[in-house]
C-alpha cells in the first residue's frame, strides 16, 4: 500500500484475514483459529511463508482495551480493516450474549481506539445476512436490511453497520467501507491456507469437504422444495482470493480520498444451488459426496445471490474465480491439510 | 416487594429511576443527575426523605465490570430494573459512539452480571422511540419495531431489545419485560424529586417550565403544518408517577412466574399537540409561555401515541394522571427546585 503506516488488520488469523495480504500490523484472539506453540499464529505463520515477508503479530483480543491502547501507541497506523467476529451462525442463537459481546463490544473498543489516535480509515467486515430474507433477486446494496434478520450473528453485523452509518453522519473525518460478504468458499492456490472451522459449524463447503475426506459421514441437505430450480438452497458462493482482491479495492478506494461511508456486495451475481455445489465439487474433484435431503431448518433463507455491479462501477472489482476453482482450491487445502492448522501445532511439538 | 433479595436499580437517580420507590440496591454514574459533596445522590437523598427508608447506593458506572462485581457479590439481588442509559437525542447523534458505548457495553455487562449469579428478571427502560414514524395509530406493540428509527438514542434502544428477545430465545430462564415509555412528564406530588436536565436538552415540558419561569426566554415550535389538528406535533405525554406503578406492576408479574419476555406500552392512549401542552400548563399554572412557530426539524416525527391496552390486560396497570396534574406536579417541582437539585449541592456546601 502507498501509505505513511501500517494497516492494522483485526481477526488476521481467520479464513478471510489470513488471505488478505497486507504489509501489517495483525491481531488476533484465537477464538477461531490455531495458535502455535510459541503463541504465534499458525495461520499467520503460513501467510509469511507465502508472501516472504514478516507479519507483526499480537494475540490481542478487542475486549482488552489495554492491550489494544498498547499497540495503538506501538504503530503508526494508517488504516484499519475489521475481520475479527465470531461468525457461527447456530452458535450465535444459541450464545447470544457471547455474540452481543464480542461482536458489539470489540467494534466499539476499536472504533473509539482509532479515533482516539486520528484514524478514521476503516474496511469492515458485513455480511449478506443483514438482508434477511430478500424481497428482490438480486440483491442490491439498496435492499432494505435489518427486517427479518433472520440470527444473531446477522444481527451483530447489521447493529455495527448503523453505529458506522451514524459515526459517519456525525462526524466527516470517518472514512468507512462495509463489505458484505456473500458466501466466501475456496482456499489460498498453494493450499497453505485455508478455512479451518474450530467449531461446529453449517457451512457447506467446509462440510462436503469434509464428507469427501471421510471425517464426516453425509451432507445433509435441508429441505428440496423450495422455490428454485432443482428445490434446495441458492447461494451465492465466492472464491476468499476474490474477497481478499475486494480488500485491496477497498483500501485503495479509502485512501483516494474522504466519501464518508459506502456499502459493498462482495459476491459474483451466480446463484449456486446446494445440489449443484456437490455436483461440481465431486466432478471437478473425483470424490464421491454421498447426501441425505432433510426437512427445511426453520429461519433457512431460500435464495440469496449479489447485484455485484456497485463495487464493478466503485471499486474496479469483479469476481474472477469459478466454481470449479472454488471447489478444487477448497479441496487442495483439505487434502494437504486433513486437520487443518492443528498438524502444524502437532508437528511443532514433536508429536 | 414479597421476595427473598433487594431489586437492583440503575440509573436509580436519574428522572423515572428516582421515581419508582423500591427497597433497593441504587446505581448511578452521575452522567444525569447531580452528587452531592459526601458522594451521595442528591435525587435519592430526596426519595429517602420522601419514603422514610435508607437506600443503599453505589456510584458505579456499569462499563466498570469490578465495581459492578463487588457488589452483586455483597447483595442477595433477585431482580434487576435497568434505567441507566443515555437519552439525550439530540446528543445521540453528535455523540453515536458514545452512546453505542453507554447504552450497548452497559447493558451486555449487566446482563453478563446478572446470569453468572443466576440472576434472570429484568425490567428494561424501553421508548416509543423504537416504533419509529409511525405507520399505524394508535401504536400496539405489534407495531413493527426498528424501521426509520430517526435517532441513535431511539436505535440503542431497539438494539438492546433485540438483544433481550435473542437471549431470551435462547435461554428459558430468563424472564425480561421491556416497558416503552412514551413521553414522560410530570414530577412526584411533593415537589421534591422531578426532571433535572444536566444537558441541553429539548424536551418540551422542561423547555415550557424554564420559559414559565424566566430561564429560557420562548419555547420552539418546530413545525405548525403537520397532519394534526392544530398543526404542531403529537405526543401521548404520561405522568411519571405513572411509570413509576407500571413498573411495580410489571416487577409483580416478574414474580409470578415465568414467560420469556414481554413488551409494554406505557402511554395514556391519548395524543396531546405541543399547543395543547403549552395551553394547558399556562391555565394550570396561571403563567405566561410565550412560543415561536420554526420550520419543522429533519426527523421529527408527525404523532405517536400508544395504544396501552396490553399493559392494561396483562399488568393490570393504566395511566391514571391527567395532563392537568402532569403541568402542575412539574411547575411545583419547577418553583420549589429553581435551579433542579443543585441548589441543595450548594446549600450544603455552605453557600
Amino acid at each position: 500500500m502507498a501509505n505513511n503506516g501500517s494497516v492494522l488488520v483485526t481477526g488476521a488469523s481467520g479464513y478471510i484475514g489470513s488471505h488478505s495480504g497486507y504489509d501489517v500490523v495483525a491481531l488476533d484472539n484465537f477464538t477461531n483459529c490455531v495458535q502455535g506453540p510459541n503463541g504465534e499464529s499458525v495461520a499467520l505463520r503460513r501467510v509469511e511463508e507465502i508472501t516472504g515477508k514478516k507479519i507483526v503479530f499480537y494475540p490481542c483480543d478487542l475486549l482488552d482495551v489495554d492491550f489494544l491502547k498498547k499497540i495503538f501507541e506501538q504503530h503508526n497506523i494508517a488504516s484499519v480493516i475489521h475481520f475479527a467476529a465470531m461468525k457461527a451462525v447456530g452458535e450465535s442463537m444459541q450464545f447470544p450474549l457471547l455474540y452481543y459481546k464480542n461482536n458489539l463490544i470489540g467494534m466499539i473498543n476499536l472504533l473509539e481506539m482509532m479515533k482516539e489516535h486520528n484514524i478514521f480509515n476503516l474496511v469492515f467486515s458485513s455480511s449478506c445476512t443483514v438482508y434477511g430474507e430478500p424481497e428482490k433477486l438480486p440483491i442490491t446494496e439498496e435492499n432494505e436490511t435489518g427486517k427479518n434478520v433472520t440470527n444473531v450473528y446477522g444481527r451483530t453485523k447489521y447493529f455495527v453497520e448503523e453505529m458506522l452509518r451514524d459515526l459517519s453522519k456525525a462526524d466527516e473525518r470517518w472514512n468507512i467501507i462495509a463489505l458484505r460478504y456473500f458466501n466466501p468458499v475456496g482456499a489460498h492456490k498453494t493450499g497453505k491456507i485455508g478455512e479451518d472451522p474450530t467449531k461446529p459449524f453449517t457451512n457447506l463447503m467446509p462440510f462436503i469437504s469434509q464428507v469427501a475426506i471421510g471425517k464426516k459421514d453425509i451432507v445433509t441437505i435441508l429441505g428440496d422444495d423450495y422455490q428454485t430450480p432443482d428445490g434446495t438452497g441458492v447461494r451465492d458462493y465466492i472464491h476468499v482470493m476474490d474477497l481478499a482482491t475486494g480488500h485491496v479495492s477497498a483500501m485503495n478506494k479509502l485512501e483516494k480520498g474522504k466519501f464518508g461511508i459506502k456499502f459493498y456486495n462482495l459476491g459474483t451475481g451466480k446463484g449456486v444451488s446446494v445440489l449443484q455445489l456437490i455436483k461440481t465439487f465431486e466432478t471437478v474433484n473425483k470424490v464421491k459426496v454421498p447426501y441425505v435431503i432433510l426437512p427445511r431448518r426453520e429461519g433457512d433463507i431460500c435464495e440469496m445471490y449479489a447485484d455485484p455491479k456497485l463495487a464493478e462501477n466503485e471499486l474496479g472489482w469483479k469476481a474472477k474465480h469459478t466454481l470449479e476453482e472454488m471447489c478444487a482450491d477448497f479441496w487442495l487445502w483439505q487434502t494437504l491439510n486433513p486437520n487443518g492448522y492443528k498438524l502444524d501445532t502437532a508437528h511443532t511439538n514433536g508429536h
